[in-house]
């Protein structure tokens, strides 16, 4: 039995999400069907975070079971030929069976664009906002999430999970030519928290909501007090870290 | 009578080329439809450049003559307001009756990017080539058009044209993580020009073509002997410059 690390790089914009659904293309569907084709066997593929419908990413990483003895030079060849154009393989390597991309992620790492000026080229990757934004407490905030919470407040269904504390080991806004980089690391990340977190402290940042109120938005651990979730398109799964 | 100036930004990938043409969506009939609805006026659209199908844009400039009194943040804000978002207007801003898009540039600005290892977010950007490339020969063949030649060896109209000299100011390829971009500069383009030396220095960089047989190309000034196109979706209009 041999146990295969994939590093994913996929374009979220025509997928419903990383996760296989009955109906609709996901990036581990696509993946799951072009595996069984060349390995000519069933596989369970497992995806360190499930990104949703329109989400990207650079940086995905999964694993996948196999008795195949295919080297993985040519596997991944296959792969890449066999694949739709959105999702690629961009490395693969043998690992120990033990490996869980999942269980075994010890850091996951977003990152979220905002354009600043009108774009056409690349605009499939960011989100697009006109308006003035006070970045400098947009920070404040991004500065408050650091550390060991409870985000329940920025979590889409949190009956699916036991518990909504997270570990944020960085969290921060940088500003570039044009585009506006909100970068979120954490040991976990809650159903949709990525882009509730960016919608709240974007509504902070355009002054609909004040920069004090941020607090009892955390507080409260209601869904409804915080933001609208940014649009999906803007952010990217950009590494997983074990 | 006023004069007015559009910096564009387009992605290329949906549009039969710049110029507006019987059949197919162009960049110039985009426009020409939303200014015209907008002016209520008919209206003459010069390009500085007239870009091929596929190939994108982040500095095209255009002028537009107008009697409409019409504010340019308002014109601005509603043209983009009803183009598709593949075309944005950058800019806008007044200019002397005189000012020409076409004839008063000076110099026009490209670059091609070469993917070097598989991606799927900007695929629609870049040229995905596997193969190792000689780098430095390619850079020694990018100095050596640089100055006042005769491209019609690279120019795939040249009935089009009055004559094929043009003067590069600047030429050479720039290596980047995961990515190999080339970036010329020159008074004029022929059609097709930056395609076919970048498909003829890409040839030359996968030893398809000797090093040594640039010159006899060039001095031939037959299409035939040059190396393939390069694909359009690598090719971005950068800059033009008055």
């Amino acid at each position: 039995m041999r146990n295969l690390r994939l590093l994913l790089e996929y374009d979220g914009t025509a997928f419903v999400g990383w996760q296989m659904q009955a109906n609709g293309r996901s990036v581990q569907g696509e993946l799951t069907r072009v595996l069984e084709q060349v390995l000519q066997e069933q596989v369970n593929l497992i995806g360190a975070g499930r990104t949703d419908a329109g989400v990207h990413a650079r940086g995905q990483v999964a694993n996948v079971r196999t008795e195949n003895d295919i080297s993985c030079p040519l596997l991944e060849h296959a792969l890449n030929g066999l694949l739709p154009p959105d999702v690629r393989v961009v490395e693969l390597a043998d690992v120990p069976v033990a490996f869980h991309a999942r269980f075994d992620a010890r850091e996951r790492r977003y990152r979220y664009f905002i354009a600043r000026v009108p774009a056409a080229i690349g605009r499939q990757y960011q989100w697009y906002l006109r308006k003035e934004l006070d970045v400098a407490a947009m920070n404040r905030i991004a500065a408050r999430i650091v550390g060991d919470y409870d985000f329940e407040a920025f979590c889409k269904y949190a009956a699916d999970v036991d518990h909504c504390r997270c570990t944020v080991t960085d969290a921060g806004w940088d500003e570039g030519p044009g585009v506006l980089t909100f970068r979120i690391a954490a040991n976990r990340f809650l159903h949709g928290m990525v882009r509730a977190l960016v919608g709240t402290m974007v509504d902070v940042g355009r002054g609909y909501t004040m920069e004090q109120e941020f607090e009892g938005i955390m507080q409260s651990r209601d869904r409804a007090r915080a933001g609208m979730a940014a649009p999906a398109h803007g952010l990217v799964l950009e590494q997983v870290l074990y």
